[in-house]
């Protein structure tokens, strides 16, 4: 891997990380882990100092807390982060499992194995831990790590992945297993995305314009992961004190990520009850409400919704709000508006629940539950490395299991087809 | 749908697609694959008319006579065809299956199940039984099928397309679950490429050229078929007459077809043997012989091999040679130019053999076989929509249980996240 340079030379990057590949599914993975995590605690210092460079250059540009905030590492966040990697090492393993297996009619024996994609692509917005988490899990997964984080937290990754680099090669594995795309130049973006046969698998994991952006560009397979807009709807049914329960935590509990509610739908029978009461105690958790007209009429002060409220993944301490008059008007509303990641209704209609279920079409459905629960490490798959927001591959929450591939063994004694 | 028109509302289709297909998965799927079998030999006259046209068309340009047997519909083709559409009847439902499930710590009951995609795009070459296949493949799985053959083979689809439709409709479908792009216009390739959000899953099918050129272009999600440069490698210790038959087999039991071998390895050691005799009886079978240097010298009628032929999926009675000195090398030469479909060692070396099918990156890795056996019918499957060649999602033959996707049911009792 060159450093920071303006020819960084991404066709022998992914060379490298070809190569290297065919070697890990039998290198010891974890062993590269351990000397990952112990060396993200002994180089802190350092990594400290590279990411307050980072943070100090952001705050002078007068960019938000909130933003600042993802950007920083402190003793403890990497702690944090050095730990996870140790709970990747007591994960089973994720390659050559049996997936499936049979004997065919002539004697042939199938076996259908889990096998690495050989080369993952990451391509990331500021968080730095991100950067870890992807390098780990690919690692762990039998795969090559290309990172691509965003420019505003270039010298933390640059250190991060230096002392990763390190890390594997004391522990006997191949530095080349983690490489950083060191260069702010956005046409590496793009070849990386077009290097058909070169790198396997793109992850885009960011803001909605980023994976629009990577999905729309890319010729290499990829997964769109992470926009939510997501629903909840209250069914004329619901018990209405876990309903307001549910939105309230769907909202606020932390309004900044993808499976938190962005609209709440209620049937028409029980807007009167159960608005006036609801949006008071959502409006004094400082929940900004946009409200249909008729949702107004039982809390006036809530602003007149617009078309693009009903779009928009606000990621924030918003919330629209919409009266529909059936569980069909809103699997419509939702079928419209919503982007296939999590949806819930409450209801203790069997009927509208399953019918629910069936209709809607997203990751996860959930009755009677917040959709804060669409998350690997609540799904207990013990790692994410995204949430998949499309049909191919993978769907929902991904762990380890998601970003491996299989192949067919199949052993004869010499048979052909006739 | 619109018939043949310079004006193909192609976003037209697709929204209707993706309306009918939301009532595809509770639909009695079964009793239109019936109908549609039995319509297409009540209707065979109109189809082989209809094909008459293409075939007459087609041979008035010249076109090779085994492009217009491919082209070609006959009463007992057609008759297969129904068949295999009843066969597919017989075969499980492929959704509502529940692939996992299990139960967290605060009470959520999660189901992994699988669903329909939605909407299905084809794309292929000038077989008309690709049309059948398609669409009611898509059927089973339960999704939309939007068609886009071949403009040499529009007449026979046109008709194809309109019976089924028919007899969608008698059996009460939807007959928007079947719907073909009825015009020459390659632009709506294009569009169809580009319709995020419309269309869940492009297939192409077809020679290498449209393979890339649907892969390169497209911005929703797809599958590489079928592209196979096969190896079959001739280890030390292999049994060789064992090998002899099983090169032959996969070389011409079938040359056109993707898991057809394209180059023979030959382990040094054995090449004395194994290579003048083979070569002989491959050369009595019509195969034409593309030799590497050492390789000719055991049979100088082979012509001189170049890179291209390392290269090339013949698809034809042709076969490259070529000597390696050991399994590792011959794993270097698949790994260079092989096409991740099939490759073959036939060895009696248990550590050979599982180096070979641990290294090698391919959807099957076979010992002491013929690559031939590639295959959704031979493995099992009921079904095949086609062989992938790429790792995301689904590698090797795709039966039904490979065009379906799935979702997370979660049902829960109030839980919210703390």
């Amino acid at each position: 891997m060159s450093s920071l340079t303006e020819t960084f030379n991404l066709d022998a990057c992914l060379k490298d990380a070809r190569q290297v590949s065919r070697k890990l599914a039998k290198a010891d993975r974890n062993k590269g882990l351990l000397a990952i995590a112990d060396a993200l605690e002994t180089h802190s210092g350092e990594i400290l100092s590279a990411n307050a460079k980072d943070v100090t250059s952001e705050r002078s540009k007068g960019t938000k807390e909130a933003l600042i905030d993802r950007l920083t590492l402190t003793e403890k966040r990497l702690e944090g982060i050095a730990e996870s990697v140790r709970l990747l090492v007591k994960l089973p393993d994720p390659l050559n499992k049996v997936l499936d297996g049979w004997q065919l009619d002539n004697g042939l024996q199938i076996r259908k194995v889990s096998v690495p994609f050989g080369v993952i692509g990451m391509i990331y917005e500021s968080r730095p831990n991100v950067t870890v988490d992807a390098a780990t899990l690919a690692l762990k997964a039998g795969s090559s790590a290309v990172l691509r984080g965003s420019s505003n937290a270039l010298n933390s990754n640059r250190v991060l992945v230096r002392v990763m680099r390190q890390a594997l090669q004391d522990a006997g594995l191949p530095q080349n297993a983690i490489q950083l795309i060191d260069s702010p130049d956005r046409e590496l973006v793009t070849q990386l995305l077009s290097a058909r046969g070169k790198v396997d698998l793109v992850i885009p994991r960011g803001g909605s314009s980023l994976i629009q952006h990577v999905v729309e560009t890319a010729k290499v397979p990829t997964i769109e992961t992470g926009v939510g807009n997501c629903h909840v709807f209250v069914d004329a049914s619901a018990d209405l004190e876990q309903a307001k329960a549910i939105i309230i935590n769907a909202k606020v509990q932390r309004p900044g990520v993808c499976n938190s509610a962005e609209t709440l739908l209620v049937h028409k029978e029980v807007a009167a009850c159960f608005l006036p009461d609801a949006l008071a105690a959502l409006s004094k958790l400082n929940v900004e409400l946009f409200a249909c007209e008729r949702s107004r009429a039982y809390f006036p002060e809530a602003k007149n919704a617009s078309e693009e409220d009903w779009e928009t993944e606000y990621l924030d301490y918003k919330l629209a709000v919409k009266i529909v008059d059936s569980v069909e008007a809103a699997i419509d509303h939702i079928s419209t508006y919503g982007t296939m990641h999590s949806e819930s209704i409450l209801t203790n209609d069997m009927k509208n629940a399953r019918k629910f279920q069936e209709e809607i079409d997203a990751a996860a459905v959930f009755v009677n539950a917040s959709t804060r629960f669409t998350d690997g490490f609540v799904f207990g798959f013990g790692a994410e490395i995204g949430i998949s927001t499309q049909k191919l591959h993978a769907r929902g929450p991904m762990g380890l299991a998601q970003i491996v591939t299989y192949k067919y063994l199949i052993d004869g004694e010499g048979q052909i087809r006739s």
